[in-house]
């Protein structure tokens, strides 16, 4: 009898079916071939908008239930585990809604339109003793993790400064479309938190809290046509640039941005220490960039993080066949489960609704510090 | 109704479970998420030397049956499609035997010990007029087929120059136990066979015929010890550095080496032409550069082939989402699939058993050419 | 008759021997081998604390005189240009009292420690009416050239985003002693003079005028050993992190750093704009990235600048013969003798004064946000 | 009284005034203020083909004293050392002509047309006891003589590969002038003199003797238009490429070629041992690449060579501050000139007069191979 037999398996709801959904139905398909699992992962149920698309992805992925109104998923009693891929303004309340039900969810990020919003929902979750993670899914690409690795071990010393920058192109064009990531009232902001949100996730997980804020913003097109005519009007920012100050003294910047021509999808991080140094860009996932002060043949070496020594090494492939984007979705789901199986939380690696709260009351500081022109400190929790 | 219900489902065996079986597997798992197919693949049947970890491959995968010895794998009436990923010394027989029973068959490169070994396969196939496949890969990457496309419009005008050069460190520590891979008898031949054939393969299929190579071929460790004590005698090459001249008059290089200390799986090419030149490095698969002479602002670019207008672009995520190594193997087989589907060939993106033949010619003469010192030619077939 | 031969020589005397003064001195020693000119330009006087080493110094360049006091240079009347590459706190009053005698000035940057400083270098010589230039000597790289050649050409079309960091390791270490980089009465400013001053004079090159900025700066090490025994208290900032707004609506980030462990000389750019964008770094001085929307081949390409087609292309080797670090005080002399034989201006190619003293503003500025923790505005000059 | 006062200055006559002699003339300039030497050097005198061109060089680098003729320069008594930078058809009889005077010579690679060429400027050398150096400029690299001080160290362990590439678009336009280097007679060879001798040359320094050599060539653009009308048959090879045994066991290619669009300068090389491996690119000269085995944050590092601690560190400017392709000559100026004042030879950093006859034999094989197409053996000296 296989470890999987024993446990039995874990009904799962996703709501939602495109974009970032899609990673994670690929996530619930291939993780029980990855690791091994005491309750394997099954995709119960299936929510969404349109009833014909939601039926031919569940059929592509084998969920044996579709429903268009999320409330009747939360209500199916096999769902034990939501995926919340839906957009932003549906965060909360379906999160609350299956928290109150004793179902486990994984939230994708921004966590909610709000810190506001985000404290209501670690409340709930928190109240329900469920498990609860926010998506902030780069936390689980393996050169990550080997990063906070070298930072836990201490080898790069105090740290002076962390810059982050998330950069893509994805709105340069003045004729896509007005969506829903265009509109305050759903998306809570633009780029920030879109992009930015990432950028001051992974800052709170390698370097520690942030205490202060500068930023600017801008909106660079501000009518957008809407697929059915007319023209909506944009109200979220397109591009934020900010100055981070950190609890421990480090200094840093995040910078998120959709009008980046030829950047497509850049997320590139840079942590200075007293000892040493690391960077990371997302377009590049499975290379670390590392120098260590000391080092008799100094300089930054690209470590690529496929060894079985490297976290999740060994798992997938042999060294250097590198993994793609969608695999730290595997990770993360994993660490979900284990956290489920051994009644307890996602973190440290994963982001909990507290980490998604954090995140999010940085957020609204960046907005709040562009929009004020001032320095803005984020109070104690 | 869709189009898989229409087509019902195609019965797929796989003989072997380890290494690049893996990979196999993850791409029958995928590929009805990804692509829509006639004909869904099912993995019906798994055979592998140990039943214990055939059995758990197989409960992980799905494939309700397994076996421990192949002929029984290719005598089940459910196997419409066969997947040959077992140890070199066992494609000819395996496939032979397939297809004499009208199984379709994707067999792992190298296709063959020797090319009169491979040559009787593709006789076998022809009789048998099956689907037929030499698992070269790479050329599915979705880069390497932008290099193609780029090529097959003529856009580097007449080519002078292909390099290319197999490096790894998989071999480098004399303490790697003695295995199939350094068996002469077992694996037709060593880096040649294992690493060249890809860079050969890649040559012909973006430059064109091989006319003459002349070569020197290293063994630099020369015993290695047998797992179960005592040593065994490699009689395969670790390295081979080998000068390529074409039926077309480009002129070129092929190295492959598993002694190159800090290389993980250094595949890389590049092209020169009279109006460009192309490069590709499979440890950033995503990636190809391009080089166009008479463009006003000259120089390599870096082209992310992750857009909608790349090769496979859009089917799986947004622009500089990467890929990982594998999902060339999910493209291989639905151009398998398809295939099948027409009653067609994999020719020309896929590799054919002609395509495995003709690279295997090469991969023996780079052998002779070693052994005598001496330039040699490619007869015709 | 040659050119050089027409116009005579050019008396120079050189304030300063170590440090950026070896530049400008390889300068002048290259420059008549490199460019056609009509005045030879000649080093007449050197001026310099230590007797003995700027006796060395001037022997070493063929400076027939030597000076321990910059008065008596400025009173030499073979001195017909200064350059004046002396510790901060000298540039003000040397500069002046060479203006005052109708000497051409080339002062090294920043202009001086305070805008206010630099507002009165600007008067005087505008009222000498001699050439003057602020040794932003980055704008004379070729690369950077071809960068302003695309702007100019309007290729990046509106321009989104600036964004800069210059960084190095040089103060990391805490044993480093103290010296005048490390006095605000001295230096004016740490990081932001000695660094963020050449981001700054880029941004403006390139882009155009900044509006405001918003900052934080931190002291990481605050005393430091004085070579000769006790302690000296560093008044001035390590790093500066910041945001900028331009006038034109672009937005961008301007950081400097000398505690970023690895980085040497990481003067890097970013440039996005709606058709394009472009990158440079400072440590591959000779590359300029450049990507443009519509190609159809698209990407970011590393044009190697050392074409025929390229600015100053030709004047020195063959294409791909890189140059080095010192060869752009080779071109900002140039474009100062040009200027000079012309009775004319150093703009738009070199910084003029007056571009000094805007730069000093802005770096004014970068310090007063910070310590007010708020956004300032550039007002007009 | 200095150093230079103490030795005075040693003449330097130079033949050629045109291409790399330009980087000869910039390092006779430059040499006296980088380094400390016993004998200043000074241009005495200048020969060139066309007076009004070498009378205007002369008058830039201060040359008292043109000729059109070499063997008046030869017979010039001021003339201590010879620098050959004219065409390979005239580096025997002037090197030759000039030890037998006793003047020191400098020659451009490749030292000859020949080996048997090379063979008699070798015996000539040696009988005048003059010193002698061939202009392999590239071994004075600071991040090749890094690596040379790594491999000298045994960090790399026992060499399984050398591959080197040199690789540039120089001749690919099939309108570029017949010239000099086009003809057998006056040039010995095409790329294989031009550029593999360099790679060849850098294989001997860093890893040691050749044994034998298996080789293709081609010529792809066989007739050129002459400057003054008509078609010159070009008769030495555009490219070729070559697999190399060297007497430790190691095995390598070596390969130029002037047709790869959109290459420079690209000469690149790697080396792979036991223990680690290293890489390096001429167009990004100033970085080395290693990887060490046993590292435990292991990776192919970057060293940028400008550190005080690097080879001629802290000669020129601070860390990171990039060199050009030119200093290397500087570099190798000094040493001959340590050599002269020594009564020594240039060796182990220099290439003498026997290496470049080693390297002239081992070009010579390539040819050989080539045409023979077989592999040949590189016999005792």
């Amino acid at each position: 009898m296989t470890d999987d037999a024993a446990g039995g398996s874990i009904g799962i709801g996703l709501v939602g079916y495109a974009g970032v959904a899609r990673a994670h139905l690929q996530a619930i398909l291939r993780l029980p071939t990855i690791f091994s699992v005491r309750r394997r992962p099954v995709l119960v149920a299936l929510a969404g908008r349109s009833e014909t698309t939601a039926t031919a992805v569940a059929r592509k992925y084998g969920a044996p239930t579709v429903y268009t109104e999320w409330r009747r998923l939360v209500d199916d009693p096999h769902v034990e585990m939501l995926i919340n891929a839906a957009p932003n303004d549906l965060h909360a309340e379906v999160c609350m809604a299956a928290a109150a039900r004793g179902i486990h969810v994984l939230c994708e990020k921004p966590l909610a339109r709000s810190a506001q919003e985000a404290a209501q929902m670690r409340e709930a979750v928190a109240s329900a003793a469920v498990v609860h993670m926010t998506g902030y899914n780069y936390r689980f690409v393996p050169a990550v993790q080997l990063a906070r690795r070298i930072l836990g071990e201490g080898r790069l010393g105090r740290i002076y400064h962390f810059r982050a920058r998330f950069c893509d192109e994805s709105m340069i064009d003045p004729q896509i479309p007005y969506g829903w990531r265009h509109s305050r009232r759903q998306a809570g902001s633009g780029s920030i938190g879109d992009l930015a949100a990432h950028a001051v996730d992974m800052a709170r997980y390698l370097v520690g809290e942030i205490e202060s804020v500068s930023a600017a913003t801008r909106i660079f097109v501000d009518r957008r046509p809407q697929p059915d005519g007319g023209e909506g009007t944009v109200d979220v920012e397109d591009a934020v640039e900010a100055v981070l100050e950190f609890t421990n003294g480090a200094l840093g910047t995040v910078e998120a941005s959709t009008f980046c021509a030829g950047r497509k999808n850049l997320f590139t991080f840079e942590i200075n220490g007293a000892d040493g140094s690391l960077a990371f860009n997302l377009e590049r996932l499975n290379e670390l960039q590392v120098s260590l002060r000391g080092d008799d043949v100094e300089g930054f070496r690209t470590i690529l993080a496929t060894d079985a020594r490297h976290p999740y090494g060994g798992l997938w492939w042999p060294p250097g066949h590198i993994l793609g984007w969608e695999h730290a979705f595997v990770h993360q789901l994993h660490r979900f489960l284990t956290a489920v199986a051994d009644n307890g939380t996602v973190a440290p690696e994963g982001a909990t609704f507290e980490d998604g709260y954090r995140c999010a009351v940085v957020c609204d500081l960046l907005e709040q510090a562009a929009r004020e022109g001032r320095r803005v400190t984020v109070l104690d929790p």
